[in-house]
């Protein structure tokens, strides 16, 4: 792995763990073992490599998001293509755990995660519209519009709520958690054939859960 | 007002506005235009007065959540309580915009802080059992844990959540948005009669939200 590689890994490595505004490039040199001055060299400053991280998340994720709007879904691909999203963004969950103040200090940044927020919004309407269409669900445009609010407030913010929980750190369940929360969101509005799968893959999740508690 | 509050208030209003992690001491002093030794003389630092503005919260914050568990509530007053509660968050929405780097610094406010989501989980949970008691909804236990964790989830992030959308700056209407996502999420298990009621809360609901936008 080249230096620069290096200094990227380590940097999301530690701003995942402990926060980005507890993390500074002298604290990322140490736990490199490299001088602060080889790292100035790669990256001129933190937000440099915060910029960088980003632009690799957002290729990621974009492309991820691209995915489900040519072809029709089943609740079963539904709940694994939330998996890859909500693992998307646990890779780079420091962004969203400390969104504000990133956002606040960096315009340029604010701009670009809201772009993202919004395609993540179309994405979810998208799919939600398939649903409809393929008569999985049955919801007015009004109510398409309020669950997709909430489905993307779960994408958002799931990871930081689980944070704040006396959960154990278990990556793949909390994910998983993530996923049923959002589908329990539209429950209530499956045709009667899907409800009958939702309950199956509920009892699966709730096996899930205790197995892993 | 005495210097002490005067430092509280201002504090409150610059992490509020800025971020907490992009205010300094320093900040809080020259907007005040006070010394920062007059400053250290009442706070030994920003922790200090983030102890302090958090002991405040949590004394008026825990107050309102005692209120509901008594008696039962109709779906106003349900929707007034809510707005109640959010309206606290956004008095000091500075904690919750920033939340995982704060309480990854501070393990002491992180406890506290931890036992307050779980005092609004109960709280939660008791008012759903209310209106499961009182034949408002329909819902079983397992739907009662998703439905307290969605709506707890909003509760803790709509703010952060409504501050990434490009939405006019108006608090009240915002408030009132996140009162009305975690209403949606309630919405397709109220009994006939309730479900009337809800229709009506939702078109007044969109003539407030047309009416300001």
């Amino acid at each position: 792995m080249k230096t620069r590689d290096k200094i990227l890994f380590t940097s999301l490595l530690l701003f995942n763990e402990e926060g980005e505004p507890n993390v500074t490039t002298v604290d990322i040199a140490n736990e490199m073992d490299i001088s602060p001055g080889n790292l100035y060299y790669h990256f001129k400053g933190k937000d440099v490599i915060i910029q960088t991280l980003y632009g690799n998340f957002e290729t990621e994720l974009t492309e991820i998001l691209k995915a489900p709007t040519d072809k029709a879904l089943s609740i079963e691909d539904s709940w694994f293509y939330l998996y890859i999203v909500f693992e998307e963004v646990y890779n780079f969950r420091f962004f969203y755990q400390n969104l504000s103040s990133l956002l606040q200090r960096n315009p340029a940044l604010a701009k670009k995660f809201k772009a993202l927020l919004r395609h993540k919004q179309k994405t979810t309407s998208t799919i939600l519209q398939t649903l409809v269409d393929n008569q999985v669900i049955i919801i007015d445009d009004l109510q398409a519009i309020e669950i997709c609010e909430n489905i993307n407030l779960i994408l958002t913010h799931w990871l930081t709520y689980a944070s704040l929980q006396d959960w154990p750190d278990n990556q793949v369940i909390i994910i998983h958690q993530g996923v049923f929360q959002i589908m329990s969101l539209i429950a209530p509005y499956f045709t009667e054939d899907y409800q009958h799968i939702y309950q199956e893959l509920r009892i699966l999740y709730q096996q899930l859960l205790s197995q892993n508690r």
